[in-house]
Parts: structure tokens; C-alpha cells; sequence
């Protein structure tokens, strides 16, 4: 059913990126690994310069996965313009420019699938970056599935904390984690189903 | 029951500004009308310092109004990191700064009211940039709401096309309009109520 597909994957390196890196290859797809460091193909997303040099290199591709989000983490204190401009660029301007500048490279019919996260709506103390960021994230995917042009999809996933990330559970108090098959399945929701416009809560 | 209050209102000499403006300082208000050009104090929110400035001359207040949100309007095709960029200054970081700055200068138990727009959740061609500002300012007011201390709240107000905007009604097919009334009353909920963390859809 899934036939075979060539998907990009931005931030293989970590935590979901890898995981889903690993199993979408065990399932036959080829994947190619994209992160600033250890990496098939490098990018640093907040350059659109790099971007535009990724998709160069990588040619044509039926989708995209981004899991790639750096936020500002760390007490309200401490949240200024500047401290807030690690989201505007590390998870917000950085996926949207993957979109704004893949939609000329991607196949048609392709999917771009970018991470969000439950703290758009559920906010917690340390976050608020990553919610404003998330935001702007949902709101742009459901305007750019109106607009993108030849079948092509966007969705994003936005999970709670998930199973793999302990580190971050007591920031989370009274959140059940996201287990990784529910990512899986989120992800493979956007990936090879035929919604467009949706924030997938895994 | 409305005791008099000392209001900010960024964007005054907008649409929405001097409606809002004029209502409230009917009901005897205290209104500082502000914006770039005309205006009783000028600010410019896309730059930090002009922000420090205003509310250095404005002294202690009440309630801090924001209808000043510029966005890129036009066509996908001209939507790119830089086009982008407009909203993330003028309605998002803008706006936010308005509060990560003003709550060292806002009375105890002040509030603020930020714009945001119906097109968070139902895009409209053209419209990409201010769902994706829309998006932020909303994520962050769920999450400042958590965070401000001294009682200080803060909601969104998130209209629709409103009334007193024909110009926009061909861009947003459908959409009956929202009148000046239930602006007004949107607005006078998140002012005059107890609400926070609010997307007040009026
Ligand atoms: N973990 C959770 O519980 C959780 C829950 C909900 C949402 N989220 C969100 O999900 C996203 C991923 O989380 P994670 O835990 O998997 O993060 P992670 O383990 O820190 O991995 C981030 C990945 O992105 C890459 N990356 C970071 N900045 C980049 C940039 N500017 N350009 C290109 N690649 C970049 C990193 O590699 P390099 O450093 O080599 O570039 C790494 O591969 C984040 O946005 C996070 O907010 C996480
Ligand atoms: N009109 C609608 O139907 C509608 C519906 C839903 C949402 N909205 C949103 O509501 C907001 C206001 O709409 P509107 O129609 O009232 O807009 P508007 O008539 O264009 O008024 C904008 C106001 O903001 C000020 N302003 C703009 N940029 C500024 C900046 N960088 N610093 C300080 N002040 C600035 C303007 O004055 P100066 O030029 O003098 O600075 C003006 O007073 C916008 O964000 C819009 O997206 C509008």
C-alpha cells in the first residue's frame, strides 16, 4: 500500500527525527538525513541560504519531515525579544522557509509534515516560546494547505511530551506522554494518508 | 462597576483603534492614543526601544489595547522569508513585546489585549502571513497567561472580517462580518472581565 518513497527528513539526528529515520527506512523508504550535523546532507535551517542548498542537493523528493524546533527554554524572567528569537527562527521561520522553498522542489503529490507540539494549547511554566512558535507553525500549515498548488499536502504532528524524552516529564506535570507508536502513527498519518491542513494529535 | 482606567491603546488611529478609542473615552476613560504618526505618544512596536520609550512617558496605567498588526497580504507566490517577516514584526514579536516589556510597567492586576483574527483557524488566500502571526500572538497569550504575576491578565481579541472593513470583504467569501458592536464587546470582556489566556471570538 505504501509504495516506496523518497522522504527527507530534517533533525534525523534526534530524538524523533532518528526514530522515525530508522523505522520509515526499515519499511523500504529511502531516507535521507538531514540535520546541521551528523548528517547525509547538512542544513541549518534558520539560513535560507542552507535550505535552498539542501534541496539542491538532494534533488527531487516526495516528502518532507521536519522535527527540527529549537525554542527557547527557561524561566519568563528571562524571555526577551532576543531570548524569543531562538523559536521565531529555530522552529518557526526555519520549517515555514522548508515549505515556502521545498514547494519548488518537492514531487507533486508530496507532503510536508512539520512538528509542533501540545503546548500551542496547553501551555506550562519555561514554554511559552515554543507555544508562540507552535502557533504560528499550525496557523501557517492550515493557510499553506489552501494555497500549495500540484496535490501537494501539509500537516503538522503535535504530539505532548513523548515516551523517549524523560527529561522533560517533570516540566509536564499530569501529561500523559506521547508514546513513540503514537508518533509513528501520526506522522505516517500525514505521510501517506490524504490529509492536508491538519495539526495531528498523536 | 467600570471604574475609571487609564487605557493604552496601540493602533488608535486605525479602524478598530479609534472606534475602540472613542467609545472608551465616552465612558470616561482615560485613553492614550498611540501609533507611529498621529498620535498623543508614537510608537513604533517593531523596535524594542520605541516600546521602553512609550511606556516610559506614559507612566503607570490600566489596561494596555493593541490593534496595530501589520501582515504581508498578496499572493502565495510573493510570500517568502522576507515578505514574511512583516507580520513577524508587525503583529507578532510586536505585540509581544508590548507585554514582555509592559508588564514591568502595567498596575497590579493591569491587563492586556492583543489583536488576532479568525484567520488563525480559517485561512483565506493571500492571507498566509497573518494566520501564522495570528497563530504566535494566540500561543502566547495562553502562555503568558501562566506566567504574568500581580494579577496581570492578558487575552486575545480574534474577530473576523469586521463591519467597518468593506475593502477586505471580497477576500473572505462567506464570512458574515463582525460588527462594530461585537468588537466592542469583545474587547470589554477581556478589559472590564476576569478572564485570561483567553481567544475571545467576539
Ligand atoms: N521531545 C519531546 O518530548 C517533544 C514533545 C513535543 C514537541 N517536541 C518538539 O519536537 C521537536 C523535536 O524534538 P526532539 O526531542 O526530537 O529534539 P532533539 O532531540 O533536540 O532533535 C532536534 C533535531 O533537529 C536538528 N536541528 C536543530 N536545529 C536545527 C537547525 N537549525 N537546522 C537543522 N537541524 C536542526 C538537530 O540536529 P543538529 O543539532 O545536528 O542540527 C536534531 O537532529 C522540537 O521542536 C520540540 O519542541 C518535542
Ligand atoms: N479590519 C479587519 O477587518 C480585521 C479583521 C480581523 C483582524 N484584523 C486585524 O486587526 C488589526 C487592526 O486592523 P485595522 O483594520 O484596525 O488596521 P488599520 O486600520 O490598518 O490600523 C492599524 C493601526 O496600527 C498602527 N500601526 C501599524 N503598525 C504599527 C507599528 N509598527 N507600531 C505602532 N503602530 C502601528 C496604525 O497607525 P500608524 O500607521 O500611524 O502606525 C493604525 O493606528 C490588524 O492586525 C488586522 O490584521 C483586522
Amino acid at each position: 500500500m505504501n509504495t516506496k518513497k523518497r522522504i527527507i527528513i530534517v533533525g534525523a539526528s534526534g530524538t524523533m527525527g532518528q526514530f522515525l529515520a530508522d523505522l520509515l527506512e526499515k519499511e523500504n523508504h529511502e531516507i535521507i538525513r538531514v540535520s546541521r550535523t551528523s548528517a547525509d546532507i547538512k542544513v541549518d535551517t534558520t539560513s535560507t541560504q542552507s535550505i535552498q542548498e539542501m534541496y539542491e542537493k538532494v534533488g527531487a523528493f516526495d516528502a518532507l519531515i521536519s522535527t527540527a524546533g529549537s525554542t527557547f527554554v527557561g524561566p519568563w524572567k528571562n524571555l526577551n525579544d532576543k531570548t524569543f528569537r531562538t523559536g521565531v527562527e529555530g522552529k518557526m521561520m526555519g520549517q515555514i522557509n522548508l515549505v515556502l522553498i521545498g514547494q519548488h522542489y518537492i514531487n507533486p503529490k508530496g507532503s510536508f509534515t512539520l512538528i509542533s507540539g501540545a503546548l500551542t494549547h496547553e501551555p506550562q511554566l519555561n514554554f511559552a516560546n515554543a507555544s508562540a512558535a507552535n502557533g504560528a507553525v499550525e496557523g501557517f500549515v492550515r493557510a499553506a494547505a489552501v494555497e500549495l498548488g500540484n496535490g501537494i499536502r501539509i500537516n503538522a504532528v503535535s504530539p505532548t511530551v513523548i515516551e523517549s524524552s524523560p527529561q522533560y516529564f517533570p516540566y509536564f506535570p499530569g501529561e500523559i506522554p506521547t508514546t513513540m507508536k503514537q508518533l509513528e502513527f501520526g506522522f505516517k498519518k500525514s505521510l501517506f494518508g490524504r490529509l492536508t491542513g491538519q495539526i495531528i494529535k498523536p
